[in-house]
């Protein structure tokens, strides 16, 4: 028997090659828009409701193609506007009247949030598409030779490299394990060999503690990691083996330390005080943190030493031969907003704009941490750090029910939830905004600031491959932690940031690490999984089935966190799919008109094959 | 048996003053908000989740207050931001982890656009809260004496009042039936005794239509209308009586007619040519209307004549000793959008503060035919023309199943629906917006512009009093077109523009009149109707049950749009309801432990009660 509940007779339509004619139109282009309706599905007509100026518009579709499984419609949709949101009106069928949207069909009248949507804004650089990125600390990945010759700054507390992390305390951010520049140099093989191909690092400039979010200038690199010509061997070392490399800027504030705030702080007249929220002594900061004051884009006079001046740190670390490919920005979504001040769009704009000018191949990816929605349209961040509609879901399917992770430190659990709410929610999340900006989110399942991934999983050390089997195979840019790959451990935040064990074979889990390597070159390898767009199958409890489809490629994919029966899926919904075979693992396999989808426990499954019509 | 998928064990919490301890902070004030907890929810803590500068923040709520049905929660929220968006996190129960918001509980992470939302902008005028408005198209509502007196416009068609209107056709536009603002002054008794008490006027500009929605000019009054005079002369009648009067204004474009774009278009140099989309010979119109052209808000000139002029259309109109009390504005919703531009939100603050200004007891609400979420949070229009969250959920549940109603001219079907759906859909449009804005949206069966209310139901005459019955028992401000209360007939928009059959008693259901009369009696005197909460109880196909509650009253109101069996809800729940009375219909009693809902047929009831705890 079939499985009840599957998705194979919804409408489809999403944001990829395979169902929208152009990524990129100008003002004023057509773009014509397909949408794949399953025969049980029964549907009579399709109009396409747009909102060109905010007034619904509704345009009928035809039926251009008819296949063994789905009749195929298409409609023409005009760039009117530079955000395009539209939905498909269904009408027929027992149901009479139903909406698709990005979140799936909707037999009632529902608001615009979930509308697909597509834009007019230039795209993101074209390598960043296929891109793997790996994130390192750089105070904890590697010491070179000539890290014990620099001089210890007078904030740290330096600790041998095999030491365990202070995790909590108020050495935790006073911990200087040396890590440097040349040190990542030395260990680019093991990133080569993983197959990730972006380094970003998280900040580089000096600061006052190890993670360096609270700058001390943005006008050189830290001595202790090496200095600008450090920075500058880096580049040129990631560039010749064909990588990219990212920096870390905090938009939002600077440290206490910084040049601007010691100018403002001590001189109430100086021009940099505007740069800044005073009020008397005290000022405004992040999350009332005092080393960390905030910065004021009311500020002209800032804006321009931000994004404008050719020395200044947007620019300036994008240019010339030595150029970082992109910036990732640090609290992104705080950046610009205070009481009744919001400049966020204005300056993810405008730092998009300058980086445009200064090397459009550069990539920009705002950190979030909650509901994107309205700061990623896409004419500012490329994308952002997908923990609202990634991170969160799939931890909620995939932490041990004994172990509470810790997320950016908020004071309340996150829950164990079945597939279908994880589905629901990668979806929702997925549907609010265009699919040029979600495909260039960073896709994660943790970071330097979360608990990590091997802890979360508790003993269940086979859903590790699980999250990144959904890492490696859903649309966005998969950023792994250093170390994720080699199962480090970490409670939180802080606890994770543990030194890369290099000389301690027995924390590495090899077994993983092959995991990791493999899907990471079935990602790079598979049209589907680095472009195709986001169809679900089927989600149940212990159980999640999705498609990517590109032209070129489809790819089914299966997940369990844990074993479940046997799933039957009708084999005539998947056109072609005998002529493919498993690219990754055995859970999937076709037995007569069935695919049968098995699991004796935890498990990843992808078959591929080239689409037939 | 108590009705299964009941509500009345679900958290609440709204925007009331029941729930929520000052609807008008200032920035930096500490707002107090309650949460009711039946205690079937079995909850074990609360944290109120905000977003100040778009980074969450949880606050833990205190249980303060327990009923015999309920606990009471509170928290402080601290307006850090214009606009503050907050749910809540309900921990403990068997669920585990749920979200309240604006559409209910969700058992799994949710973007935030159904958050409430709270704002310290500027009250509307206090008049507005117990307003129910009486929308009058002047061609159609009334011939004073001197009517036949006046010229005949060169593109008019005089039609005798008794003679039906031409609803397609060329000549729809072109009939003057010859109704004036004299006519109204004379009929002012007809409004006071139905109950209305503000005066919406559809356009008195003159043009080149009976609509008038082509202005020729914004500085007089058609005389046709009878000109100036006859409008102070209203507006004299009007207030004397206590009543308000809205005029309506096309912020969104002029006629052809209109002084300045005749300059502009005779006269390429003309400094009017900026305030339109000229591109050659052709130019930008409403939707591609040739008499309509649209503005251009790039000019600065034009919106300084618009919104800073004494003399200009905004002021001018409201101020001095017949001032109007207000604006309706037409097609707000694309006023300011012209493709790559958009001006929209600085058009509707502006025209708000110009009416701060000049007159702050004056009223401001923008039609929007659907999702008017990004553009309603307050600090522009007041509200907006609830066609969304109330007009078309109203229409699904109640147009006639053979027939097909028009919503403005739209080539697609409105569905029929069922309870649940129309309540699903009532309360995500609702969620979208401040409590302050969806309070000061109009609500409305129909308008000119659609299906009237009586022809929408078919022979279910009874189903326009569900209809009536919904408009004046729901958060928002009542609007009525004329002659809805007397069950005028009307397939679409221009086939409803009939004259006001007042010599043909024939065309006047008195029964429903009556019943017009003593609902907007009940709404005005019961401040749970005019200023309650909304908290749903109950939705079947046939049934919507939901509570209106203020401190010092609760409504239960009931609507079935058909006979149905006997629900039986817990009396426990409604605390304090044997102390009050049913103060509409008989279909609400009170029956040992029990509340039960009864219906023969379409009915409405309401109960009210003051509230013990």
């Amino acid at each position: 028997m079939t499985a009840p509940g599957h998705l194979l007779d919804t409408p489809h339509h999403d944001g990829s090659e395979r169902y929208v004619s152009q990524a990129h139109p100008r003002l004023g282009d057509t773009v014509h828009l397909l949408v794949r309706v399953p025969h049980a599905a029964d549907v009579s007509s399709i109009h396409l409701r747009s909102t060109p100026d905010a007034e619904p518009k509704f345009t009928p579709a035809t039926l251009t193609r008819t296949t063994a499984a789905d009749s195929w419609w298409s409609v023409p949709l005009v760039m009117h506007n530079p955000v395009m949101n539209y939905r498909f009106l269904l009408q027929g069928g027992p149901l009479g009247y139903q909406w698709l949207n990005g979140t799936g069909l909707h037999d009632r009248d529902i608001p615009d949030a979930s509308d697909f949507r597509i834009t007019t804004f230039e795209a993101a650089p074209a390598w960043s598409a296929n891109a793997v990125v790996y994130q390192i600390f750089p105070d904890r990945f590697a010491r070179s030779a000539q890290a014990g010759d620099r001089d210890i700054p007078d904030w740290a507390i330096p600790v041998p490299w095999d030491e365990p992390v202070a995790g909590r305390g108020p050495q935790t951010a006073k911990q200087l394990y040396g890590g440097d520049l040349d040190g990542i140099i030395d260990h680019l093989d093991h990133i080569v060999d993983l197959g990730a191909d972006v380094v970003y690092l998280t900040p580089f400039f000096p600061g006052r503690s190890n993670h360096r979010y609270d700058a001390s200038t943005f006008d050189e690199v830290d001595p202790v990691l090496g200095g600008d010509a450090a920075l500058d061997r880096l580049a040129d070392a990631v560039h010749e083996r064909g990588l990219k490399v990212l920096g870390d800027f905090t938009t939002n504030h600077t440290g206490v330390g910084h040049d601007w705030f010691r100018a403002a702080q001590s001189e109430p007249d100086a021009p940099e005080r505007a740069y800044y929220f005073f009020d008397g002594d005290t000022y405004a900061s992040w999350l009332g943190v005092p080393s960390l004051p905030k910065l004021n884009y009311d500020s002209e006079e800032l804006q321009e030493q931000i994004f404008e001046d050719p020395k200044g740190v947007v620019r300036h670390w994008i240019s010339g031969p030595h150029a970082l490919d992109g910036w990732r920005v640090d609290v992104a979504n705080m950046t610009g907003r205070h009481r009744a001040q919001d400049h966020n769009a204005d300056v993810a704009r405008r730092m998009r704009a300058a980086m445009a000018e200064t090397n459009p191949d550069a990539l920009l990816v705002g950190e979030h941490c909650h509901d994107f929605s309205l700061d990623a349209m896409g004419d500012g961040w490329h994308g952002v750090m997908n923990y609202a509609g990634f991170t969160r879901p799939l931890w909620t399917w995939l932490r041990h029910p004994g172990h509470a992770p810790d997320f950016l430190g908020l004071p309340v659990i996150v829950p164990r939830l079945g597939g279908r709410a994880v589905m629901e929610t990668i979806r929702e999340f997925g549907s609010l905004v265009p699919w040029e900006t979600l495909t260039h989110c960073f896709t994660l399942v943790g970071s330097h600031d979360t608990t990590r991934v091997r802890s979360l999983v508790g003993d269940h050390v086979e859903q590790v491959d699980v999250a990144a089997g959904m890492l490696l195979t859903m649309p966005g840019i998969p950023m792994i932690t250093y170390g994720d790959e080699i199962g480090m451990l970490g409670d939180f935040g802080e606890d994770g940031r543990r030194p890369m064990p290099w000389t301690q074979p027995d924390l590495w889990d090899e077994r993983l690490h092959g995991v990791y390597r493999e899907l990471i070159a079935l990602r790079h390898t598979s049209k589907a999984l680095h472009a195709g767009g986001l169809r679900w199958v089927y989600a149940a409890d212990d159980v999640l089935v999705y498609l990517r489809e590109h032209p070129a490629q489809t790819a089914l994919v299966t997940l369990a966190r844990l074993a479940h029966e046997p799933i039957r899926l009708p084999r005539a919904a998947f056109d072609g799919i005998e002529k493919g075979s498993a690219a990754y693992g055995n859970g999937i396999s076709l037995e007569g008109d069935a695919v049968v989808l098995t699991a004796p426990g935890p498990q990843v499954g992808v078959w591929t094959w080239q689409p037939v019509s």
